[in-house]
């Protein structure tokens, strides 16, 4: 397979939720055009997308859906189940917890850690709260790939640090810190504002119908 | 000034983080390879997505930091304050509430709903826990124009509606479900298992060093 380019690889994931909700609704086959409209990408840009994993459309067919999501679940590496380190419970990790998306999507919290005495012992779900001091020994005895940072701006650099230390590869940060960490480990972080300014963009560049 | 493709709009965020973030540390200038560098865009991608704005870099000089925050800032919408609803105020409410990048970049949450009885009139920071029934006179009322849908996923839809109705130009939903809405709102989508996907992707992509 070729190397797949960064834009290519965010894209991967629209398709993934285009093909399980046509996989769902028992579609056997879609065209380049049919993706690309309910997508909002050009017609060329899928099909071209798709040929990075050796998929090509049947004319007069399209694309088998069936086919297709295997691959990209496979490209996406959710074809495996991937345990996650959740640190931080406080209101954001407890509602992360809580979140109905992760347990259909291949990702399944696997420990949660947090600094607060309090907290630790606590039944979080299925899982225990353990203390953040026990965070290096645990995660690089289970061997856990991910994690998800949700604790204070001002935790967030040590804890990375922690985690990367631990083995973890990578990390969806939620703190407002851009963190440093050694190459191997990916970062993604999320920030509400960027979504927030894509809607006040949108609101200030649209005209109003009174 | 021309419209701005939606890919460019996306970036403008990236460049708002990046002049804020020179600003604050007292620089002046930036040059359009300095910027794609720290961005990781082509040069030229960065000059061409600039040129939107009527900004163009001096040679040698490269651009005016405060200038282009300006620009980059009024087109973006956030030169101006923007009250911001936040219905739901269970764990992802409260975290949303405490997240401390909201004030810095013109977005305030102006009033919170929840449809508990048992959590209407505690306090929320500065503000009090309304009555989701009083949702659409409220919001009307105050001309909010933006709001956070941070409900569970089978009441999302008829909130949207009542926000939709109520005037409310934008949502910024967490909630796992795609909303249906008139053509004149907005909806930003957050969905945490997109970046935990690009995540496992790089994982997966990436040869690990033993």
């Amino acid at each position: 397979m070729k190397s797949i380019p960064k834009a290519v690889a965010n894209r991967l994931s629209l398709y993934l939720r285009l093909l399980e909700r046509l996989h769902g609704n028992g579609v056997l086959t879609i065209s380049s055009r049919a993706a690309s409209e309910t997508l909002g990408l050009s017609d060329a840009q899928v099909r071209r997308d798709l040929a990075y994993f050796g998929t090509f459309g049947q004319s007069g067919i399209g694309y088998l859906v069936e086919e297709l999501l295997g691959k990209v679940r496979a490209i996406l590496g959710t074809d495996r189940a991937w345990p996650v380190a959740l640190v931080g419970y406080g209101n954001l990790g407890r509602a992360l917890m809580a979140y109905a998306e992760f347990p259909h999507r291949s990702f399944h919290i696997a420990a949660v850690f947090d600094s607060d005495k309090a907290k630790v012992g606590r039944s979080a779900r299925q899982l225990k709260v353990q203390s953040a001091s026990r965070l290096f020994t645990r995660v690089k005895q289970l061997r856990i790939p991910l994690a998800i940072l949700a604790v204070p701006a001002d935790a967030a650099q040590n804890v990375a640090w922690r985690l990367a230390r631990a083995g973890v590869r990578g990390i969806l940060n939620f703190a407002p810190v851009r963190l440093q960490l050694p190459k191997r480990v990916f970062v993604s972080n999320i920030d509400f504002t960027v979504s927030l300014e894509q809607l006040s963009f949108h609101i200030r560049h649209t005209k109003r119908k009174s």
